[in-house]
């Protein structure tokens, strides 16, 4: 094993048991004990490193090498929550390469000329309060401070409940424009999530778009009874609609062109002798048409009669070009990929900022789940493109 | 008010804030606090009575007015459980009309003939362990102490834990034939399921039979990947299955004349932006023909391509015809109905028990859900014949 590879390795170690299921998969919710936990990794690890630390008003973590208020900075890094059973690299993999990379850099031995960061942006699943990219939407006000502090969990506990038991000030928590100003160009490592740097037997890619994407909750109103003395013809049954859309989602998805899926429901009060008086279910439709998703969601609303409440939209963002082309071509023509996932690059492009992904292979295009994987080689390939791509960036 | 109205009344308030929740309904889980405080709430009834206390070993209790070791008891009860967001009067009114009865019973001043127990069977709902009449199955032997015991809640405890943490001994756990024994006559008052009563304008009732019944799991296994990037053609959707098996329990349930329902549902991980690994779904069917029942259930396993796991099933019950009619009788005439209900009276009358059931009026029809009522009157007309029948009984 090489050196680097042994760094890698020793990295990733240290975070293979925090908020680890029994079952294998990862629950890293935003403030959670495990959340903590990843947060005082970062800051161990920026420490390590002589980089200042700092926590902005939404939540994201943030290591400084040179003078933040010198502006234009160079930033790299990712998230480290999880979707809930979700996977070892979605998220860490761009906080550890960022590290890396910085080490690397940091061995030439001078100052670059723009102020390079590492981030961890908070929250980035959306896996506790149902709206992705929490942090950087809150960061940048796309996602209002005050509207984030009442979202609640699934057990009912607002995020202003969960900020005081995890010693956050509620008075600071909102939009950072500070912050944002800051940065000059944002750069996102992930692992792939898909197959396509397989089929074309690369370990790295470069992003050329997100697709447009949403969120939307369908709450079905049923009226509560015995599951065994109502007759059928008595019955408001919420189940039945909720089937109805499942199959109806998938259906207009094949229709339009776009991906749709319905991953969460809450049943009241899921007991197998009553008939439910309420049933809610998310839907997640996604497309390289942001039109196409939009009548993909009117047409679920009409066929299931019931308004489809938008908990979170993204358009489709296409990187800016330039850097784009900038970044394959300094890694010596590495493919150029669009993926349906959303990310906190294509928030801070939303909002004019240039912002840039590299991806790396991941073997069986798994993710959000346990059997998510990159190989060590591949992870390693990463660093060093990050490496090239940030000293490009950053010494003019 | 009248005495009797204030004495209904006041019991009923003692019983009102106990496993209440915010919304209104009750959550009365076996051995969870709430069922701890309904057990001791019943031991000072039975106290305040001069009645002998006994926990059987299955968790039921009993409180005798004789000797029990004579045999041949008249016994009457309910339970105290409830399913999650139950109503009021599921259970606690059959226990509740089963003191004051006895109250009206002792007014006689003399010894009946035959002694006289209230009970309250253990887990009547299953809403913790999934197994309907959790108490009575377990106490006649037709569930085994040691299938009880390595049940688990929806949090994964074992039953066993829970009884550890209320203070209950394993090793006596189980079938108590001894007990099962004593009993010569059990008659179970209850609210009704549905509106038959409204209709033939009548307060009180007298059950005829009850319905087969039966509760089956469907373990739908899928592939987790990531909601946005795994295209349609590429995805293993268990949610797609559990859509088909709703639409299609419907569907059968109408065709055959039996009520199938899946009120029960629980996905893994439930995340907006993964499909889920796996999602399990709780079927429940009843019918006046056992065949059709089972038929329904065949039917749906097929169409979905998952066996169907018997998680608990009841043939139907009919009452005894002589006691039936001999309460309808002494009751001036009450009208004789079946239910789609199970109850521990159809238990204990399918391991050959003389059983009957009273019902009592139920304006609206509703029940597991917090709309279930009753009014006062009913219910103490249904003292009144509750009275009638078990001095009927114990005085030869």
């Amino acid at each position: 094993m090489t050196r680097r590879e042994r760094t890698f390795e020793s990295m990733w170690a240290q975070l293979a048991d925090i908020g680890r299921e029994p079952a294998g998969g990862y629950r890293r919710f935003v403030w959670s004990a495990a959340d903590l936990t990843l947060r005082e990794w970062f800051v161990g690890e920026a420490n390590a490193r002589g980089l200042g630390v700092h926590e902005d008003r939404a939540g994201n973590l943030w290591a400084w090498w040179g003078d933040p208020s010198a502006g234009n900075a160079v930033v790299t890094g990712s998230h480290l929550d999880s979707v809930p059973s979700g996977g070892a690299f979605d998220g860490p993999l761009g906080v550890v390469s960022a590290f890396l990379a910085v080490d690397r850099l940091l061995e030439r031995g001078t100052m670059p000329d723009r102020p390079v960061a590492v981030v961890a942006f908070s929250d980035e699943e959306g896996g506790r309060y149902g709206i992705a990219c929490g942090g950087s939407r809150i960061l940048s006000g796309l996602l209002p401070g005050g509207r984030a502090l009442s979202l609640k969990d699934d057990d009912g506990v607002p995020q202003s409940d969960a900020l005081v038991a995890a010693g956050r000030s509620l008075d600071d928590f909102g939009a950072d424009p500070e912050v944002l100003g800051r940065i000059g160009t944002f750069v996102e490592l992930h692992v792939e999530q898909g197959r396509r740097l397989v089929e074309l037997d690369a370990p790295v890619g470069v992003a050329s778009a997100i697709r447009g994407h949403g969120r939307w909750r369908f709450d079905f109103d049923g009226r509560p009874d015995h599951a065994g003395t109502t007759r059928l013809e008595d019955r408001a049954d919420p189940m039945l609609a909720q089937a109805r859309l499942v199959l109806a989602a998938r259906e207009a998805a094949e229709r339009h062109g776009c991906v749709a899926t319905v991953g969460k429901v809450l049943v009241d009060p899921n007991a197998v002798n009553a008939i439910p008086s309420r049933v809610r279910a998310w839907l997640d439709v996604r497309g390289d048409d942001d039109e196409l998703v939009h009548t993909v969601v009117e047409e679920l609303s009409l066929a299931v009669a019931v308004e489809a409440v938008e908990e979170s939209w993204t358009p489709r963002v296409d990187f800016e070009v330039g850097l784009r082309d900038r970044l394959a071509a300094g890694l010596g023509g590495v493919p150029v990929l669009p993926t349906g996932a959303g990310h906190d690059a294509g928030i801070l492009a939303s909002v004019g900022i240039d912002a840039a992904m590299l991806f790396v292979r991941n073997p069986t295009g798994v993710s959000h789940a346990p059997d998510e994987f990159a190989e060590t080689a591949d992870c390693l390939a990463g660093v060093d493109a990050l490496t090239t791509v940030l000293g490009d960036l950053a010494w003019t």
